[in-house]
């Protein structure tokens, strides 16, 4: 068995592979690479500079050099095409399907876009990306490939079976043949398999199933993903507002979105409020990072205003377990949204309201916040010279924030999504920040309260 | 058309279907979910209780209720299914793949799983099932299904048309066949499409595609999602160590797989240290929930012996600011190490060593804490009526702080994935309680400094 996956990226190759490029040793790299899989030898070239890998690529088959230009990160792309003339970054497109073309060109400057798509050698392909550069890239309309096969529901087997040679060679991947009317609406679909197991002269029409399920241009990506998973479906066609067949979208599109939907919750939850990566410049990344950290630094400073404000109140041994509080605040807080939002995203149990929610959470509350007060208490009173009553008065205070941060962790991400954002924004830095100044008030309240009896 | 996506949950409908159930008005239940989606049905469901979803399932055919049961979150489903006999179970099973099956045994409590085995009627299944059983449920034998179908390379493409023929009714979804020699040793693929427009006399020898990506049982379900991911594959073979095919891995078990890896990742950010959700008992979330919440007060307890031991070097407005240097390093690390863990699972950049990337990190970190510390040493002079020394204090702690998570977010994330363990856990209480103590120290000794100057 001859398998791809036995391309193994080793020491030595690559050694070999980077002298062979010093060296200009051409046959050695187009003998290496031959039979190799496009994304291994993305994987290869991400070990090289893009000087290195653009020599690499002017080498390979124009078809299979396309498909690693389709696999490379759109913001390691867009830096990497810069080095590629629009004629060449024009014939990568003809090769490519319609809406990774889009895609591409989505990425490229402004002043050479249209030179780019004049380039692209095939018309109807050039058309095609034209069409769907109409369409916002996070909603169906963007996410969909014009490239599929329709039949009309009064055509035969047979006749859908040379439409199908036909156009294979522009569709890689037939999961199934879409039925249309003479208006081009969708009318349903006819798996492959039943294609195979039908007579050629059977109609179309007698065998093929209503049931299908498509989306609108206009629904957004995480709707599309939703679908595609609830459904379990490897391609979805999408109709415009008059029912009209006008692509499809398949699951591998479908697989990036929901990684990069993880990614995008990822970044709230630790409070970077944009789209960046590691590989952006140093300026990019400041100005996504600064946000959040203004935000506890303004919330820190509202902590020290209020520390000054009860100065009177408050014994320099009652600042030490400043520390303990809050942290404990922010991670039951965190704990606690992270749960609501997995349920949120989840919706697969039995009914459930918010009350039997907020019951539960309680008792989770009351349990943890229990047995973290009483180990507390043992060891403010081992660890520390201090008195009975500051070991009493931390407990009793961690008890209280760890039930308040319960509720607050809870209860934010429940009134977000209900105000329509996204409820993993409560578990980044914001719900830290409120359970901090809550953690600080509650601890000075109840050190008050005991100190005064 | 009639597309199933139409099928919309309203409140009247809702209403509607209670008051059914109640009154047992069977006809109005089969009635209104005729030729709707498993999937909806399922969404239905969830608005309703176990007892009352059960009375509806027991009014569906067979082959949806199964369908509906398969949809079902695993600790949903195991809690719903003690309302159902062996048997019950049983004819479930006899109705999903075989994969699918084995999941929902392997949820059962021991002691009836033998007597659902035992009752499946199809024998071949039952046999298939016993056989996944015995394979860990995170490998690629775990998430695998037998039903496939093969060809023998030797075949006609008229023979294997009419073994599709006769499997199709097992397998639900064909992509491709796969083509083993005499031994049942996986030798390629040839894709429905190649079949539809090959001839009958056609040897699939002669057209078979040996280039056929495949993956042992013993994989893990990540290497797994990630093959599917690297190579957009909707199906991916699986082989025993003889090279024999024994299964076939479709994507959306995969999609299922990448959401509960996010999952996963999730929890450990917001450290939870098992893999709970909201619907679990008091008991388990709080096992899961105390762990890291030990850490973090321990950490608070260590912080507050520190300060203790430097009790003479500690004015009280000193303490007001320890909240806004915790929080800014605890924000800071976390974004630090988000970064790091979203670059570890991406891979997607040209060359990158750790030297450019602590160097960048650093500048980043330089720029963030030169704004911080400016904001700060303003925002302490201007509300509080602290002297410039204080203010000079926290400013320049508050930058060495910065710049310390950073190099403890980037490096923690990088230290663990060398060792093979999750770098996501650095995102979590691990960081926020390491910065917290490395934060204190600097701050109380920055301070030391410059008040002995």
């Amino acid at each position: 068995m001859e398998s791809l996956d036995h391309f193994e990226l080793t020491k030595e190759f690559l050694e070999r592979f980077g002298e062979a490029i010093e060296s200009k040793n051409d046959s050695f790299i187009k003998e290496s690479l031959d039979r190799v899989n496009p994304a291994d030898i993305t994987s290869l070239l991400h070990e090289f500079s893009s000087e290195k890998s653009k020599y690499v690529l002017d080498l390979l088959k124009l078809e299979t050099a396309a498909e690693i230009i389709n696999d490379l990160d759109a913001d390691v792309r867009s830096k990497f095409l810069q080095h590629f003339t629009p004629v060449e970054i024009s014939r990568f497109i003809n090769e490519l399907d319609s809406d990774d073309g889009a895609d591409i060109i989505n990425e490229l400057p402004i002043k050479i876009r249209e030179e780019v798509i004049e380039g692209i050698e095939n018309e109807e392909k050039a058309a095609n990306v034209l069409e769907l550069l109409r369409y916002d890239e996070d909603c169906a309309g963007g996410l969909m490939a014009k490239e599929l096969i329709k039949a009309n529901a009064n055509w035969s087997i047979g006749k859908t079976i040379e439409e199908i040679r036909r156009q294979a060679e522009d569709v890689q991947k037939v999961y199934a043949v879409y039925v249309v009317d003479d208006f081009g609406r969708l009318l349903g679909r006819v798996s492959l398999k039943k294609i195979v197991m039908a007579e050629d002269h059977t109609k179309v029409s007698s065998i093929y199933d209503s049931d299908v399920i498509s989306v609108e241009t206009y629904r957004g990506e995480e709707e599309v993903a939703d679908i595609m998973r609830k459904y379990d479906l490897e391609a979805l066609p999408v109709v415009n507002r008059q029912g009209r067949l006008v692509g499809r979208i398949t699951i591998d599109d479908i697989v990036d979105v929901i990684t990069e939907l993880a990614e995008q919750e990822r970044q709230l939850m630790a409070g970077i409020s944009e789209d960046v990566e590691e590989d952006d410049s140093v300026l990019m990344l400041t100005r996504a990072r600064l946000p959040w950290l203004v935000v506890g630094m303004l919330g820190g400073l509202l902590g020290a205003v209020f520390m000054e404000a009860f100065e009177h109140n408050i014994t320099l041994s009652l600042t030490f377990f400043i520390p303990l509080i809050m942290a404990t605040g922010g991670n039951v807080g965190i704990q606690s949204s992270s749960l609501v939002v997995q349920s949120l995203a989840n919706k697969s149990g039995f009914s459930k309201t918010t009350y039997t929610r907020l019951w539960k959470v309680f008792w989770v509350a009351i349990l943890n916040g229990f047995l973290l007060a009483a180990m507390v208490f043992l060891g403010v009173q081992f660890l520390m010279g201090s008195g009975l009553r500051l070991a009493l008065i931390v407990a009793i205070a961690l008890l209280c924030v760890v039930l308040l941060s319960s509720f607050m962790g809870t209860a934010t991400p429940l009134i977000l999504d209900r105000f329509g954002i996204n409820p993993a924004l409560a578990s980044g830095p914001f719900i830290t920040t409120a359970n901090d100044l809550l953690g600080l008030a509650v601890y000075f309240g109840v050190a008050h309260l005991l100190f005064s009896m």
